[in-house]
């Protein structure tokens, strides 16, 4: 029977399967560069933070209520809260709980976000093992590698179709982590990957809902349980990847398979990781960072006249709510966005409450922003004039806005944002207490210690 | 950007996941046919045949001991054995012993295996909860009814990208199922399906591993998952099956959306589902049929000079394997099919071991079996003469082998099925005893009783 208007199947693709499970297996421990190693750091504890910060949302308790009907085993942490459960369901709970703020990493090439399904299933399969920090910073570099490259081979073909590339690629990410966690040789890392290509989660109509962070999870959990099912001898096809009815020429008519192979072992995929640094969809970073950079040079809320803010027609047409209601109404208007900005300086989950949405402050602030399209303007950037009352003029622009590629994050910007997080959940005791265990993460024997006080 | 070669986005979608969820969530108990209840007792009765015959297999085996990894709890049973795990877990190794001997059931307008996914959900579920014999049999033909009616609006096109159509539709089967059992309401089940929705499990190059049976035994477990998140307020979705990137868009160019409305509630897919006579591949069937009918018109294979096959060129082409070694290759051997049916009466399991393969008397009669290419047959029939050693010649012709549409298996000859893959894991008694335990199944006022005789 014909493939209709697919593609045709390519039968020359190489063994991708067989290449990544040999790298995952045989590349050595810390194989890369310090500056490799430190993005590990900081992709780990960027999640670490979300996932935390996340925890007492409805979402996790949803999850948690429905994981709990299981009785599950209490064999790895729930980040950020009491409850203690088998690994392949914290997998899941923490995997929701870091992708529910939509506040995690980013691989821009790609727009996964791979450390909520790798990051969650190697630190629940860590905890139960008693894994070192070191083995878990290795599996986090390998893992994201696997599905991040084979997200370059897809997207953005399989991204246009659809399927949510976190969680469809995330489970393959998931799985060689896993596998090089417990150790597994070439052959049976192969079949993890093997039985992970048959489970991807997600699908992009699920955004809006709790499902969406369902996918990292989802893939987190399918990752974890095809790694153990190949350490006890479960096959899958040794092709899974790249076969005609494999998983990348199903779900993708763009099948770059160079993109496995291109300096493999390196270049690392989560060299590209980027971080947010605010709370909300990444188009309105550039007006929010302009704002924050008129508060640092002095301009209070109460000498401003108007805010002059000119971007290109895409943010309006993204983040163009002019009298937000609520929180989540908050994070699509890029109005309300500049008025924190200036306010707070800053735009983390906080900023986007029902209460600081509605704070008489922020909406008087929020009437006074003006916007203007102008599409010479790139879509990363903004050019924000402050008017004052007294006449003066305080213009900023922003080309590329923190967090991107261009402008990192700085690690102390990234503990800023760690602390908001974590702080409201744990305690700041205890916010630093974990961010001091992430600084010194590859000389940890034992994860355990640091998933500790990832409890109240 | 665009969907390159995939057909255009339909925005025009009726709305499925609704029209389902109220079906399964308002359809009365019972509310069809006596033949529909029926066939529904012989779908549960040869999917726990299939999954009790292959508790010892190896894949039961490796599953088993990768889930006994979480320390689950012991909710459910894992059929044919001692264990009892979680019923998550329970639904998965069940999902997978049920089709591990590629013997279950199977809806022919979509080639689904519906009972794998949703019988082993619903099962462990009921198992937890103390359900009746009814409401499992209810949330059998309701999840089936979803899994089929989703197949039948894309097949082929679904099945011929490489997708395993039995764990990529068996997920929202496995959801309806256990969101009956759970009396979730429309607006909770709608949620089980959207959940659901997001992990399809199955891709067409794992067949021949152990993947392939994984695939009934993952859908089964994401769906009854799915429903337990639904039931504690997790959120999908309500269009996660029909938007433009849902998953049946996402995942076919055919879409037939009327297959979910055309008299739903009045015709029930269940009573399409067939059961395999032999533990082999449908294209062999014709032939090791007219076989058994020689037996039983008196021919023995003492009296056989040769044995004349005349098939479709597909038979040959698909199962020619004229000197089969194993076990397995005896299934891709319609010769070796042949001298099982004369000598055995039957073609079970247990014919394609290895010793029966490498049996004498039947390697001599598979010798004896000359096989020519007739294309004026159709391939789901074949002409059988034995020309005896006396010069007489015994001619039978099959035009739809026992276990078609046209020509089902008897309740008698399905009780025969049942006992050569139950008896030789626990024995005749209780395979007596469980035959009788599902033929009063509506009447059971809690399925443990029956899930009890299903362990050692």
């Amino acid at each position: 029977m014909a493939r209709n208007t697919q593609v045709p199947a390519d039968t020359t693709a190489p063994p991708i399967t067989s290449i990544l499970a040999r790298f995952v297996a045989g590349h050595a421990s810390r194989g890369w560069s310090d500056a490799v190693d430190h993005e590990a750091h900081r992709t780990f504890y960027n999640w670490l933070g979300c996932a935390i910060g996340a925890a007492q949302h409805e979402a996790a308790d949803a999850a948690l209520s429905a994981v709990q009907m299981l009785q599950p085993a209490p064999q790895a942490t729930v980040l950020g809260r009491t409850e203690r459960v088998d690994m392949a369901s914290a997998a899941l709970v923490n995997g929701i709980t870091s992708h529910t703020f939509d506040f995690d990493d980013t691989h821009l090439k790609t727009i996964i976000h791979p450390a909520g399904p790798v990051a969650s299933a190697v630190l629940a399969l860590a905890e139960h093992l008693g894994s070192s920090g070191r083995e878990v910073l290795d599996a986090l570099v390998l893992g994201i590698d696997v599905a991040c490259r084979i997200g370059n081979v897809m997207y953005p073909d399989h991204y246009d179709r659809g399927w949510h590339i976190t969680g469809s690629t995330g489970m393959l990410g998931a799985a060689a982590g896993c596998a090089r966690l417990l150790k597994l040789n070439e052959q049976q890392t192969a079949m993890a990957l093997g039985i992970a290509a048959s489970q991807p989660v997600g699908l992009r109509e699920q955004f809006g809902t709790m499902t969406k962070p369902f996918h990292p999870g989802g893939a987190a959990r399918a990752g974890l349980m095809s790694a153990l099912l190949a350490s006890k001898g479960f096959t899958a096809s040794p092709r899974a990847l790249e076969a005609p009815r494999g998983f990348v020429q199903v779900a993708s008519d763009k099948r770059a398979w160079h993109e496995v192979t291109d300096e493999l072992g390196e270049r690392f995929e989560i060299s590209f990781n980027t971080y947010k640094p605010f709370a909300c969809g990444i188009v309105i970073h550039p007006s929010i960072d302009a704002c924050v950079q008129l508060r640092d040079q002095g301009v209070t809320p109460d000498q401003v006249k108007t805010i002059e803010l000119r971007v290109h027609s895409l943010v309006l047409e993204l983040t163009g709510k002019k009298e937000p209601k609520d929180g989540l109404q908050g994070k699509f208007s890029v109005y309300h966005g500049c008025a924190v900005g200036l306010i707070h300086g800053r735009a983390a989950e906080e900023e986007f409450s029902d209460a600081v949405v509605n704070d008489p402050a922020v909406v008087a602030l929020r009437n006074k922003v003006h916007a203007t399209v102008d599409d010479s303007i790139a879509e990363e950037a903004a050019h924000v004039t402050a008017v004052l009352l007294d006449g003066r003029r305080v213009e900023v622009r922003v080309e590329h806005a923190i967090g991107s590629m261009q402008n990192p994050l700085t690690d102390a910007q990234l503990e800023a944002k760690f602390g908001s997080l974590v702080a409201p959940v744990l305690g700041e005791a205890k916010a630093r207490a974990i961010t001091a265990a992430c600084r010194s993460l590859a000389l940890a024997p034992d994860v355990r210690a640091l998933t500790a006080l990832g409890r109240p």
